[in-house]
């Protein structure tokens, strides 16, 4: 039998299909309901049970995505979706990822691409110029900073290299000593717990800090649970404060946390997952105050930065212990340039071995927009917030449920949380926005995250009239 | 300032631009030398050292694609390429990954895109009945297949969800207790360690099982290791055994360890990475003979079934542990249709939170293939090595050092090490090949990956004469 590859000139004709069925996607998002509406089984009883046994016509599978597929989306680059913390794209960051799927190289060494490696590197180091990042995470210094899968993958990242700095290498070896414990407030995201289990710590050994009136880590309690654990005769190695919570982009107040970090010898790690991208705004960059007595800090630019998942940026202000932690060196990986030390190798530096080359998303991106199209971007998202804000503060039926310092907020009806349920279910069942939910002073919280590439004032405000209508 | 948005009409024509330069690519790919020549910093010192501020020209972007990018690639596309184990992608991958970029959906939870998780548990499904794997992995029962990035990350899942039914839960919340014990064999794949140590196991409590003269684990050295641990009072909790080792495809003996861990009551995984692709042939299964006692097992599509990398298929018998060990729950992931047990949740099934919808480009390949498509090509390839192996067995100057049951030859030129490592780097630095090395009874071996997309007989026939030339 033949092998039907698809031929560069069949690749041409279909490709130009699939952007064009995207193009018309795009221009048409608006037309679906925000939050999929399909059951449990209804997408897999649409799909024959077994695979075809000969090859399937191209056109066949792309009329399948709009008759199987599409009913089972929830549209997150509608600009009616403001649930979770977005999950931004655009155009060029979906055309440099095509880049990288077409090149399909591997940059797990310098020498399987040297360009994959030294792009990265080099965006990496732009990121930290635009963010005003400190100069410790450059790649010229100690330290530096990688594009890994996610936020939880380098939060994982930041306990194994924590955790080697504090043992000196005794985890790697004999296994995860006893007795070391870690800090994070009640308000973190739940990837901090993920990877104290993962990492083998035991959530036992995870202290949740008690957090004050705007959702903040408070480093009175922080410190006073360090100082307690000390004097049990336990390794207190590793805080995780947030710059932006999930539930309400409460900042923790990163300088006080990192002082007492540093009276204690402790790695701090600091989640901006979201918030991170606020601070290509100067006057917003009061968010990361302190964030230089870090040793590791994440950001996503595949929330708010327009550039698709997966995309997060890891930095640490010291390579050492990542690389230590991490790295494993059988004889099919040695190479001349490797041995040399004067290159990167970026599987030191990740949980897995392959990587894909996700820089040329985040290049094409930076290029396109340049610094100043994306500042104007996240600003006109965080006027759109203060908006909002602004009308659920002057309506008697709802209140603010917290500060709204970035792109998210956080709000209920007076009536209750059979009110505020009935509110959500409601709105979302209308299609036309969808909205998330969480627990603020174990009241239920609605939350609307205003972060999407195509969101403009006219959304912002027909979110509020199907809130207020729902509300009536 | 405005923001410069690419508009759905504009990304049409761009993305045309971008589907014609990846065409244009794979019709030049041979023209590229394999490996890339530059040296480290040369690629960086094209860049500007700070980012624009305002936006560029998406002409200079592609321009700078050729020019910046292109000269630091190893082209692993290329039917030159036979390092490591291949990355191969197709044109039906490549555009259903497109398809995921410009739909941009999170598939964390089965509500966040119904379609992203159903599409994803049946194409698992089918690549069960593809391979003809145990009908423990099908969703139907106890257990499931999940994408994930790599066959790394799927071998350290594997190690978190055997230790949390070694311990019960125990290790989640005190951390990993004392005295676990793993073990795989001397030619397992370097992630086997990765994974213990970030698990915090230690590698001091990995036991490396000796291998035969066939390079696969030898069964009755586990079962003493065991029994030495068991005799001392330690737990062993994981074995991992190899399907086709990195070094020299090598196919440890399935069913005897998982007899072995089936007394012992030892969570048994499989590493079939690279290998496993090969059961698409009847012929072939013979590789996975004893799989029904796996509790774990992964493969990569990634590898050699023409999905781009990231498509790791990892599947479990039961997927209570692996849930268990990674399920957290914080207010703002619940809703209704995870509270009702009917819907798979993939966010438990992996260590990151958020994942793109991979299981588009798998379902792409499988329909525009089909199975029996998807066969002849790994059939070729399997003939290839063959031959290629015949042509080194039938050389009196050179020898294979190891069998070749896969799509790998390893083999070697009789004068020594000195002599293979000046043949791999004059092949190499050709230009019109890469391979790279490995040490097998510590004897520089070269390996002969066959599984590039395109590679054909004809570049086969010519990487031998290359090697012969550089040898003489």
């Amino acid at each position: 039998m033949a092998i039907p590859h698809m031929t560069p000139s069949e690749f041409r004709k279909r490709g130009r299909e699939v952007i064009d069925w995207i193009a018309d996607y795009m221009e048409r998002i608006e037309g679906y309901p925000v939050l999929s509406t399909v059951k449990p089984g209804d997408i897999r009883a649409m799909l024959p049970e077994h695979p075809p046994t000969t090859g399937e016509e191209f056109d066949d599978v792309i009329a399948d995505l709009d008759r199987i597929v599409m009913p089972g989306i929830t549209h997150w680059q509608s600009p009616g979706f403001h649930a979770f913390f977005n999950a931004n794209a655009s155009g060029p960051a979906i055309l440099g990822d095509l880049v990288s799927s077409g090149l399909g190289v591997q940059g797990m060494l310098w020498i399987t691409s040297p360009a994959c490696t030294e792009l990265e590197t080099h965006v990496m180091d732009w990121l930290v110029e635009m963010l005003d990042l400190p100069p410790a995470f450059l790649s010229s210094g100690a330290g530096g900073g990688v594009i890994q899968d996610s936020a939880s993958s380098a939060t994982l990242t930041a306990v194994i290299a924590a955790r080697e700095a504090a043992t000196l290498g005794t985890a790697n070896r004999t296994g995860t000593a006893g007795g070391l414990i870690a800090y994070t407030s009640t308000q973190a995201h739940s990837s901090v717990e993920k990877g104290i289990r993962i990492a083998g710590i035991g959530i036992d050994n995870l202290r949740s800090i008690e957090v004050d009136a705007a959702f903040a880590m408070r480093p009175v309690a922080l410190e006073k649970a360090i100082e307690k654990d000390l004097a049990a005769g336990r390794r207190p190695f590793f805080v995780c404060a947030t710059v932006g919570s999930t539930s309400s982009t409460a900042i923790d107040p990163v300088r006080e946390i990192g002082e007492i970090c540093r009276r204690h010898g402790i790695w701090l790690h600091v989640d901006a997952a979201l918030a991170g991208t606020a601070a290509l705004l100067p006057e917003m960059r009061w968010i990361h105050d302190g964030v230089e007595l870090a040793d590791s800090y994440v950001f996503n630019p595949h929330k708010w930065m327009l550039t698709n998942f997966d995309c997060t940026a890891f930095f640490v202000a010291d390579r050492t212990p990542l690389i230590g932690a991490l790295s494993v060196l059988p004889e099919y990986l040695r190479n001349e340039a490797s041995a040399s030390g004067a290159v990167i190798d970026y599987r030191d530096w990740q949980i897995p071995l392959g990587r894909r080359f996700r820089a040329l998303k985040l290049w094409f991106v930076i290029r396109h927009y340049g610094v100043g199209g994306l500042q104007a971007f996240v600003r006109e998202h965080l006027r759109l917030t203060k908006l909002f804000a602004s009308w659920v503060d002057a309506d008697d039926d709802f209140e603010l449920a917290a500060p709204a310092p970035v792109n998210l907020v956080c709000f209920r009806h007076s009536g209750g949380d059979d009110v505020n349920q009935r509110i959500l279910e409601q709105v979302n069942q209308s299609g036309e926005i969808y909205l998330n939910h969480t627990k603020l002073d174990a009241k239920l919280t609605i939350r609307m995250s205003i972060g999407q590439t195509h969101t403009e004032e006219r959304h912002v405000r027909k979110a509020w009239e199907l809130i207020r209508k729902a509300s009536a």
